[in-house]
């Protein structure tokens, strides 16, 4: 079994799942944002999590595709209010149409996500549509915490920890649960896989957030410095604005309050007073448990051990990732 | 039994149900936008249609919701595409609050109407879920056919009708569907009322274009001549446009394109071209035979004849409406 496997299925369902037809301003922004790719890595999950528990791994293509639908749509509209000009180096879909086409297309993507997860078994419907609905709220709750958070210099680490749950990790925790729902597995076993899911999540967007700063220029897609650039409040700068004291927190707030500057100078400035702060330290730490407490939920599942080597390896290259 | 035994119990589960609280910038605009009122004739045509196959009609109120909830995220996002100041006489919720909570508020009030509808029976979820889908998705094909037609000169009447057939009928007749559904009707008396939905769905919007030039001016609860002044392509426009010929188009496309104007007059002077073509006569005729096809569908359905007594009174009473 190699990951190649899913991916070709996945890639396959993907081309003939039509959306809709008209009219086209509708349903070309689907297709659309659907092309820019990604790394597909939520529906990959939910396939490799129902291929721990049966051979019918195929069943949980269409679900997954709901995840992945679900994830595009919350880009969609997510663009929309940061007024992102770009989504994977292509433009987005309100600069490419306009702003009304991106609401109302989002909107009915949201749609065609529960209506894609329509296909799992019968007597699986109501438990994977009821996680569905509470997952997708959750996610909105955490879009919004992040707006809210925009206008605070007080966010707590527990708040931004609770936020990017919600706004990130509860669909990867959902989109594992899904694919052992859909494979079979029990109650427990699923709790287990959320669970991991949700701890990996943690640990991944934390791990963007100290790539912004320390990540190899050569390897990192982004501008190295780009949060900081743009004084977005990342578990580095809560961590550093919660740790500086004295002549440290004064300039730490000189740079963050300061409308003109020098884009290079603000990142070394920054950096240099999270090295001084040992913010790099404190954030790895972080992770390495989230990541520690991910792999010990996965540990808890009974399942062939071929197959589980399998999902544990391609969790250890997501999260081992350097861009 | 009277209609207020329904409406008591709607608005009592509308009291109870929490949506969500935190943050409360995303759940607050629903209650709000909930609490705006409105005929509520959507859920009530729901649970009519389940009282007319069971007494257990409460069973259907969840459900219910789910239609009126999915119906007031309509407008939440449409008021934002349309950039409408108002919404039942009180601001709109991106002018009370913003934008970017409009559009998430709207996002997160789909997920909860698929979520209020998870409470039907386990064996009619999917056919349920199945047909809500399928109407949310064409509610959303028929706003952005609207939103082409503004941009248009040359809709058809065919057009036009297929466009209020999404935007506004096919969830009335979802609504009443989805009562015989969880009322326990069999398949072809559950197309009946859908189809009785559709039809009165779609006399109930030709009445509303109808009412705006020929309303009485002391019933009508909006400006008689609104459509008219904001050159709204009605069905009697596009009829106007498609009867007119000669001195009587060219007066007509005059007063459409030309940029100022007195609004008294141009009310006055496009009446009097409709009035010329017998474009009244022409609605009236269309708008009596969707709601006879209408009827004639609701004939169809074999049910208790006080129950079905009870529901054609309060559809006839909806139709019969001058405001």
């Amino acid at each position: 079994m190699s990951p190649a496997i899913f991916i070709d299925a996945l890639q396959n369902e993907l081309q003939r799942t039509p959306y809709g037809q008209y009219p086209p301003e509708l349903y070309d922004p689907i297709r659309y944002i659907m092309s820019l790719g990604g790394k597909r890595m939520r529906p990959l999950l939910t396939l490799m999590a129902a291929y721990l528990f049966t051979d019918d791994w195929k069943k949980a293509i269409r679900p997954a595709l709901a995840v992945e639908v679900f994830h595009n749509f919350t880009l969609m509209h997510d663009d929309i209010m940061d007024q992102a000009p770009l989504r994977r180096g292509q433009p987005t879909v309100h600069k490419k149409w306009n702003y009304n086409i991106a609401i109302l297309s989002g909107d009915v993507m949201l749609v065609k996500a529960h209506e894609l997860l329509l296909d799992v078994d019968a007597d699986k419907l109501k438990p994977a549509m009821t996680r569905f609905t509470r997952t997708a709220a959750e996610v909105c709750e955490g879009q919004q915490m992040d707006m809210n958070f925009e206008k605070r210099w007080d966010v707590t680490e527990a708040e931004y920890i609770d936020m990017i749950r919600l706004k990130t990790s509860v669909l990867l925790g959902y989109a594992l649960e899904l694919g052992g729902l859909i494979g079979g597995a029990d109650d427990e076993t699923n709790a287990h896989l959320y669970a991991g899911g949700v701890n990996i999540g943690i640990g991944f967007q934390l791990k963007d957030d100290l790539l912004d700063v320390y990540g190899d220029p050569a390897k990192f897609g982004k501008q190295v410095g780009g949060d900081i650039i743009a004084n977005k409040k990342t578990f580095l700068l809560i961590e550093a604005l919660e740790q500086a004291t004295g002549s440290v927190k004064d300039e730490l707030i000189g740079w963050l309050t300061r409308p003109d500057f020098d884009k290079a100078e603000k990142v070394r400035a920054i950096t240099t007073i999270y090295d001084q702060l040992g913010i790099r330290q404190i954030t790895e730490a972080r992770i390495n448990d989230y990541f520690a407490q991910g792999f010990a939920n996965f540990e808890q599942i009974n399942a062939d051990s071929a197959r589980k080597a399998f999902l544990l390896q391609f969790t250890r290259q997501l999260v081992e990732r350097e861009s």
